[in-house]
């Protein structure tokens, strides 16, 4: 059977890249001066297939899901909030509604399934199920549900591509859901549960060690099935989780630069990553977390974030956060003097 | 003697504070979830007086000035480029010109004194002297040269209040002075040169050798004299360096937040903090340098940076880039929904 996130990714321009780091080496500026904004331009330059790139066109769609795992205690939070984060995203009053008013860009918002069926205006509500199933019991999600989650991301990027975005942020919400990517980064790392088990939004101590084992069941439960990356989504993941994957996988493959924010967003960047390796370098990561699975995932990936503030908030805040520095990134490489231009002159060795 | 800068800097609101602080714990999101900028919005207000802060309005002021020590060759550029660098920032080529016209800020350039006297429209020529004189042989500024240095500075924050600015940066510009800038952190903190010189703009390894074989000289020449922050500041420090400090002193006695930027602004912000520490609330510290003499500033002054990407430009380039940083936690901090507001469940702990 063909899946589409198998087909191939978008190419970046090499040639442009060379170009453009050509260019940077001739700005007023020692080299390398602007540390990991001079490869973060070069990189959104091949990336863009020009050699001024430009980031100022977003589309930002946020993912809402439940999660059948909360029944087990793993989360401070009732999992009503799910569904009356829905109502604050629209209302404008989340923190990636700021911000993303602040970027000026659209926020989309889809419901893929909560406990109770919402009706918002101004939210599409695909309804997979309510919630997934308990993945401490039993797979998370049917392969229908699965594919249906993986192919509401892709719709999300093709929009995107239709209001020629030149930057794609996914951002997601689902009490439970570090639950879900912490089983999901212990299978696909694969890694003790251990070693990447925060507290989330907000557990105390017993309330980490009761989620650890929750997680440690839930892997040995599923883990001799997780025999492929699929396998391993299907099982651990959540609707929000796969619909990243699969708008990232369809980002890359439409030539659309991906900005991906904190813990839930890299696990299902690692999933991207495993079912097709070739959308690694359509990745931009944003942010170092507070979530101890962060680091073992953006690791494992070789993914070096530009911020690093403490955040543990989710919906795709940390992403939002770190565009300017993009559009900076982009400002510098475009619009600054090289020596010539300037008649500066260049370093005596 | 009465000194301007020993007079009072403005006081935190602290009740304002208290507001600002029991605000973010209304808002939806998990407690603590935004990390730094939690803080970061609640000093503001703290600052500001306004339990809804804002950083619209800035004022940025770049400082330039030749270094005597350069004859020691422990700069890879040569000293004309301090002058030519000036034509680029009214040019609008150099990178804090680049990124100041992205932020909506007017870009104020300050001649404090170049080698060779430079005559340039929108440029303030106050010229001190054709640079300091050499650290490494004799005291960097003549008592009148440094204390015109610290007014320059200070009339730069008179002129921050008048604009009604929000936030103050002051840039620097002035081939070799990461040496002078180096010098100054060895004898305040103290530590030894060796842990805080490293290559500046660009130097090869045998460059930062007889670099830090300069400094240690310079150090030895003038530590017995430098017996207060004003004298080590007059005999190692540079006319952009006294003028920062000066700029910072005034700006906290108007009650202006200031954005420090990175090494050599560090600097003077570690002369300003030991001429009156009270000051101390009132800078906020951008970016953590490549330069190893940055971390040690910073962790003298309990600094906690907002970035991290390797910069070692200078200029204010990395204050400006966090800007955006601190416009988003105002406006998160401002915008975002209480949980009453939205109706949406607290946690249930």
């Amino acid at each position: 059977m063909h899946d589409w996130w198998n087909e191939p990714c978008h190419m970046l321009d090499e040639s442009v890249r060379a170009q453009a780091l050509a260019r940077q080496d001739q700005l007023t500026k020692p080299r390398g001066a602007l540390g990991q904004l001079e490869a973060l331009a070069v990189s959104l330059a091949a990336m863009q297939g020009s050699e001024r790139p430009q980031v100022e066109r977003l589309h930002v769609s946020v993912f809402a899901g439940d999660h059948g795992v909360v029944e087990e205690g793993v989360s401070a939070y009732p999992q009503s909030v799910t569904g009356q984060m829905l109502r604050n995203f629209v209302g404008g009053g989340a923190a990636l509604s700021v911000l993303s008013k602040r970027l000026g860009a659209p926020l989309e918002v889809i419901d893929l399934g909560t406990v109770e069926p919402l009706q918002l205006d101004g939210v599409s509500h695909l309804r997979l199920g309510l919630g997934t199933a308990n993945l401490a019991r039993e797979a998370a999600m049917s392969d229908e549900q699965m594919r249906l989650a993986l192919a509401a991301g892709r719709d999300s990027a093709q929009r995107a591509a239709q209001g020629s975005a030149q930057l794609f942020i996914g951002g997601e919400m689902g009490i439970g859901n570090t639950t879900s990517a912490s089983a999901l980064a212990a299978v696909l790392l694969p890694r003790s549960p251990l070693t990447l088990v925060g507290p989330g939004t907000g557990l105390d101590l017993a309330g980490v060690r009761h989620k650890v084992q929750v997680i440690q069941d839930a892997v040995r439960l599923h883990a001799e099935h997780c025999v492929t990356p699929l396998k391993a989504l299907r099982r651990l993941g959540g609707f929000e989780i796969a619909a990243l994957a699969g708008a990232y996988l369809r980002c890359a493959q439409l030539g659309i630069a991906v900005l991906v924010d904190g813990f839930i967003c890299s696990a299902a960047a690692l999933c991207a990553v495993r079912l097709n390796p070739a959308c690694r370098p359509w990745l931009i990561f944003a942010h170092r977390s507070a979530e101890p699975g962060h680091l073992a995932v953006l690791e494992a990936l070789g993914a070096v974030p530009l911020l690093d503030l403490g955040l543990r908030l989710g919906e795709g805040s940390g992403a939002a956060l770190a565009v300017p520095l993009l559009q900076q990134a982009c400002a510098l490489h475009n619009e600054m003097a090289t020596f010539v231009e300037a008649e500066i002159s260049d370093r005596t060795a």
